[in-house]
């Protein structure tokens, strides 16, 4: 791993602003970027006390403000593409140099979940990873974060980050994740599991993977973006008819496969439908993002969330043909709001 | 069989309001009802002209105006318990002396869905259904309907028949169904048919069944309900978690598979996917029912549909938290609807 402080901008934040990526980083940028894996031993919320290991990535200065970055129960460590690490990371339109999370400000550190990798069967609290977090940063020497910005499930674990742990954290952007997870999905997400166990116990699990999958992101999009992609007139033989949707499902199914295990995905499944914060113990300032069309976490369930806080927060409403996927979609809309949080954070 | 036709009201409409029935049924009123099963060469439109059965059931006096009523793909000949068959039916609260579907008034007609048995194993489609009945009609020497009352995949039938058979119906009553399926819904029931399917190749078919009724359900009530029901915390051990809908799935699921064959449930959802019907193909005079909270036939479908019949219609708006279920829950409402619907057919 090749490393050069030299080339990142100082971490003095008030400095930040003047900084000239051009000088500062000539070409290409070439931020230090690093990746480890901890042992840590864990009291969990359910599964009482476990040795478990933390997989992380940081890129970004030695000394400029931490911000973690967290996704959905499918994102992983690897946030953005670096020079050490070039494949492309998952949230690669909005981390990087000069990007909303701004690699030349801020280090951006980020964990594969806690059961990502399968080797954990036990029930997992989204307050567990919270907690992991916060163990690896003492680890890391990371006194307090500048920001935690999460995502979907990403949001939910950071909701008990500020709750579990408020004097490390100085601002908490929550996208499209809420205290709770409504009934009603988690009935969607319960037949998910049981699709996948059902292949287990009959040795069909990676097509029971695929299928459970399937039925999972008919809910991160929203109805009209169905309506828009699917609604052509299925193919019909006397014996058989085809629709549209069906391609789109044979394409995801086995991608998810590949890198999903089957008891990663029950695990980190379940542990969506474990949420359970107190919205009045989250006293840390807070942006919340909810999309009017996310079907899987209702904006009412943000707007009671928001209620319920009690430091200060700002609530942030958008529209999106894409629903729950709006927080990698909507590139321009989501990246004004990370870029308007972190200013404030930086400013605090 | 007893048939007590002189039991029975005159079959006039005009003097049917005029009709005590503690006269005409002195207590209990006993009217006739009849059962058969009628072989039939229907040219289906997927599948090719083929040999079918349609086991039908009638009840109300001879000569009475005939109404023909049909609900949800589980739903049956047996609408309504008589003295000749005692079990109560599928829509008890509407159908029977002196209810909204008046049994002292008008014949009631209904068949098992062609497929209900599992011995049709192709694809077919809701015109079929349609088809299907008119044929029947033909059989039974009625000529023509005071009503078809459609709830459901009944409803979408309905469309078809209205839209094939206009010389042979008065008044189309049509209740959460519409002229196709929203591509959402039809990803949702693309997974169940593909949970059953999975079962099948992998001997756990009777589990995946149950499996794919409980995915189905989740949409025939609104989120409110199972925010109602469902919201408790879940019991949580260490390897462990259940949730409180998992009680409700495991008492639903037995119950389905009990009554249905999975080569039966994998076609009649199939044939809800396949329904396609021209707005403007339709000139009956037409009652519409959307409830805003369905899940599954969206309300701006029943909009769409309201804007291209070409017939005399009325679109009637309930909210519910019942959703999609609200024509077997809302008996107040759906019965002064069909009360009010009926009372122009016997009128016109």
């Amino acid at each position: 791993m090749s490393f050069s402080p030299a080339s990142c901008p100082a971490h003095d934040p008030a400095s930040l602003a003047a900084i000239d990526p051009s000088t500062c980083c000539p070409t290409t940028p070439v931020l230090p970027a690093t990746r480890g894996v901890r042992d840590l031993t864990l009291a969990m919320r359910h599964a009482g006390i476990r040795r478990v290991q933390v997989a992380w990535e940081m890129q970004g200065c030695a000394g400029s403000p931490v911000v973690v970055v967290q996704g959905g129960i499918s994102a992983h460590r690897h946030v953005a593409s670096s020079e050490h690490f070039s494949e492309p990371g998952w949230w690669q339109a909005q981390v990087g140099p000069q990007r909303a999370i701004d690699t030349l400000r801020h280090r951006v550190l980020a964990i594969d979940w806690l059961g990502a990798d399968g080797s954990l069967d036990a029930c997992i609290d989204p307050a567990d990873q919270a907690d992991a977090i916060a163990a690896l940063l003492d680890h890391l020497g990371i006194a307090r974060l500048r920001a935690y910005v999460g995502a979907s499930y990403g949001a939910m674990v950071g909701l008990h980050f500020a709750a579990r742990h408020p004097a490390r954290l100085g601002r908490l952007v929550a996208i499209s994740g809420a205290h709770r997870s409504h009934p009603q999905v988690t009935a969607l997400r319960v037949i998910q599991r049981r699709i996948v166990a059902l292949g287990r116990s009959e040795g069909g699990v990676r097509e029971a993977l695929a299928l459970a999958r399937a039925l999972a992101v008919i809910g991160y999009r929203s109805d009209r973006e169905f309506e828009q992609r699917f609604a052509a007139a299925p193919q019909v033989e006397p014996a058989q008819a085809r629709f549209v949707v069906e391609d789109y499902f044979d394409a995801i199914g086995p991608k998810f496969v590949a890198r999903f295990c089957p008891t990663a995905y029950l695990r980190l499944s379940e542990s969506i439908d474990l949420q359970d914060v107190d919205p009045s113990s989250i006293s840390v300032a807070t942006d919340l993002v909810a999309v009017r069309e996310d079907q899987i976490v209702p904006e009412a369930d943000l707007f009671t969330l928001a209620e319920g806080l009690r430091g200060r927060s700002r609530l942030h409403r958008i529209e999106s043909l894409y629903g729950h996927d709006a927080f990698l979609k909507e590139e321009s809309r989501i990246g004004a709001i990370l870029t308007e949080a972190l200013t404030r954070s930086d400013a605090a």
